[in-house]
């Protein structure tokens, strides 16, 4: 089978990631997975949750939305149904636990970093994206405090990305665009860090079951799209 | 080490489901996983939502809720936050999903079952709980209708339930009570059919990151559990 | 005139009380009058009202709700329409005002007793049930207070229990089923105390007007189902 | 006891009844009872609820809300709480089943008029203000659809009208003032028509329960008070 | 042209300003405007918003509704469509701007003047009668504080008033009522103060462009107006 | 004075206009004033609000929203606060009526354009900034219209473009950043179309009164800034 855009079935799609993209932000990326692209920031905060306050620990918490025509057809603004969707609260509830995964909240201190995720363009992909460029932002913010002198030791421990795998056709795909995505009736979402270690799975088969079998094919192909992001990650990062 | 409930490692609680618990509902039970108690209700609808109008397709969706003493600490009501939190978003949407993988919706016509999980009583695993329990549930609403000769199939194609494995003090537990999700540092729970393929699978390792291996341990160990709680109700159902 | 279900005119429903339903809460019951089922439960919270702060006098608040489907058609939830009912503000507004005209605040110190009542299956009555049910659930938390030298003194005053009377096809009714409520012309529900005193009265004629000799002989019934009422509370305390 | 007022306890307050008050609506008062002032207006609607829907009968609907700085301490707006208080909810209700219970709905046809109750200066007594300046403004509008020939028979069976009555310092007092209000052990609504019967009945004694003589001589003194309020209703009405 | 209540192009409506109007507020009036009638209440409030506390200095805002029958089709509350609708947002912003123009927060203190607009007939100008009929509340809310001795200097500088104009049939009117509003193309709202300067100016010509030489004499028939509205306001003021 | 990036006071911003930014759109761009972002998208749907249906007319509606952290401080999302804030809804009804402005309804047929304008980085003039940008968008909208001969006739009849001018520190300057905006005593902004006629003109002196003659200067001062842009706008347009 021959993909929509000519890749192969283990290869990612062009990613691009522009650093300090919103200048007011402490981090700020635009992330582009193809034609998905998302502004995601950082932005520290004194602030931590009541269940951190006294801890002397801090917190990180994600936001995630789409521009009303990030998509083919217009969606009506949440605030204008008075609702965040649920979809909207599922993914950024993955967001947040797949980036506190490799802070370290002793050494951040008593503060917050809230990582915004805007999808500006959706082509697939967006919430992998979103880990995947908001661990960059939470990065530069981190380096903004040591810069500042407001902490003293780098609080991230390891890298961390995320990627989709799906079933298309019965055919396993890296990486699946709108497209593919619409037509996966397996639909997996893998966040891993630098070392190789599982942080989040989520699958879903709820067109088709699956067997062991194909998670494991599939995880196998996630792990080589993540080990590729976190490269592109660390040579985004080593530029400064 | 010593379970705080004396269970085996790969041991569930016992588990209880009174059927025909509301009779107002076309199916309805109330499932216990240990302390865990959920009311799962199933009702017909006529109904279906705007994407499914003019196919002969119906649909399956499901809302999740916890009265407000469900758990140790009072939860302040959805409707006076005038929010739905996240957690119960996020949650409904893997129970609805979870139930349409095994319905077939031309036999169901075009029409909606709603699954309503209100847990009365949480200690840990209401999510799994509500996927078992709202599973009898659709399926008495499914007989209802063809006894009434609504419909003229059984649109059920297979059984499913679901339940959690953790990994708490390094042990690998299955069936999690509050007090040993409270500690887990991997928490996963997995949906499965009677044919032993997966339909939804969600590990989280926040607290700390897990290798392929530990995945492969809890998935087995999770399909052990899957198979009793099938037969349970297999058993129930068969009870008439 | 025969009753849908064979009762005597002055005749309550068989009245259930089942105590400590929830083990999280510092007193809760289930309380069934016929099929009409109620889960009250009482919450102990440190924080009390503005109006109250540093009075040294405690408060007695009160939430009703009904689970979806506890009733013959399917109710959406409260926040999915972002309001809470205008029914069920009424009604939690009555519980409130009638428990707490049993409690004696300068015992009770500064803290609140939150009394959930949450419908899980309703055929007429669950606002009268609501309050005979939360009376107990009440109780049941004082005496945990008590028991935890908490407090030093029981701050209830008095029993209170509240029953439904009305006229359906020009009888008079004692603790109206649904059937009987919706074809009753003049509805009326009335809360007395142990000492034969009433708390509140709310009598609507909205389809037929009353005069003050239907309003003398509803109050006798009325009188006769408290009495009853009352006499059952007392058996299920004494139990311990 | 004198009363704050110098007012005799069978007394009402001084009323006040501007007829045609907004010249949009179909039907307005500003009704007074001593400082309480309300804008009751009559708005006819072509359409109906859902369970009217081709029925040939109409409705009738009340709204109650005050401006902020009515009351001594201002309020803020239900719309910057994004709540519609329950006392507003309650009162709205019971302006909506008072006046309903004096419509032939067969006559009105399938139409809805909307009553709506904007206190803007409160001095107690506000929603039995508001059910006998509503009452008017109905009229008013009925009135309006028989002149336009919209309808061809008065739809009014009865004059309604409402007044509190209450204990304060043991003594019994008809139209409570706040002040006197705020004092009140008991404290009781009564709606009652021209032809002497009850249409609502609101007894609380939250304070200090009370007897079923008390409550006989309460009603005693409402119905005094209520028969004013008519005559003088149909003084307004007589002078067209 | 005649116009359509045969006034002058330059002629303001028939204005009457009514002090004292709601006993409980701090100010208060009634301003009528020809037929549009608008409650405007001044209240102090101790509390001032975020960015002022420690200041030392205070603040004026403004909140405008109008009655749902205050127009000739009867408008759904905010509340039951839980939104503020965006035309109440920016004449609230408005009349808040226009009153801070001419108070000194030094001499105000710490604390703030809510100045509600609640129209209760609108036939055009609502925003412009707000803001004449809210500077007199706000003025005797100060006179109420001087009085006092809680502030010792009048913190209001200058009087203000507002006016609207607009084209007609290309006719250049002035304070427009709600059918000459209805068929203007372009709509100006102006406010200035008792020295001839302008503090808002608001022109729209959606329905059709205009020049610099249109807008300079619609600002000369506004400035005409407003100087007449100023010297209403004084005589008001200064009758006491 | 040296402005706080050297312009001289008369010199707009760099502006920079990226056409087709977002490819699902019917029209888009980024616009940029200096370091003001937007992102203007035009959305062409079939429906029409209720007063244009049947009338063959269309309809142009705005809507304006921020990323949370287009600001220096992170802004909290409406949707977590349940309320479009007054300012947005202001600006968006500004942008709105400025477009519909120029379109004639009649050759854009029954149908809507939605221009969503979304700043993702703010340093003043995000309304001009709106304006101009979602003025190329709904052109861009138009065309694909026409290409696709869904209209036959293109439905705009003039450029039009938006910038502010203010007084700083008593200087009169042109397109206004953040730090000049913060600082201003007066604060304008204008819409004209590019036959130099005046679309909207909202001009306010909270912190200072203006004469009519510094109107004047200003006013000079925004037709040169906005003939400038209606330039850059045909050139980008010319490039097709």
């Amino acid at each position: 089978m021959q993909r929509v855009d000519g890749r192969k079935h283990n290869e990612l799609r062009k990613i691009n990631i522009t650093r300090n993209y919103i200048y007011h932000a402490e981090g700020s990326v635009l992330i582009e997975f193809g034609n998905t692209k998302v502004i995601c920031t950082a932005s520290v905060d004194d602030k931590v949750p009541p269940f951190r306050k006294g801890t002397g620990e801090g917190w990180v918490t994600a936001e995630y939305s789409m521009l009303p025509r990030a998509t083919q057809v217009r969606n009506v603004r949440d605030i204008n149904k008075l609702k965040l969707n649920g979809r909207a609260y599922e993914i950024q509830r993955l967001i947040g636990r797949s980036l506190r995964s490799v802070v370290d909240f002793k050494s951040l201190g008593e503060r917050s970093i809230i990582i915004d995720c805007d999808v500006i363009q959706a082509d697939g992909g967006t919430r992998t994206a979103s880990i995947t460029g908001g661990f960059i932002a939470l990065m530069d913010a981190c380096s903004y405090l040591l810069d500042k002198n407001i902490i003293t030791e780098m609080p991230i421990k390891n890298f961390v990305a995320a990627v989709s795998v799906g079933i298309v056709h019965e055919n396993k795909l890296l990486d699946l665009c709108y497209e593919e995505d619409a037509n996966a009736t397996v639909d997996m979402n893998v966040v891993m860090t630098d070392s190789g270690q599982l942080i989040e799975l989520q699958a879903t088969g709820e067109l088709s079951p699956f067997s062991r079998d194909d998670l494991n094919q599939l995880l196998n192909m996630a792990e080589k799209g993540i080990s590729e992001l976190i490269s592109i990650q660390k040579n985004i990062l080593l530029k400064g």
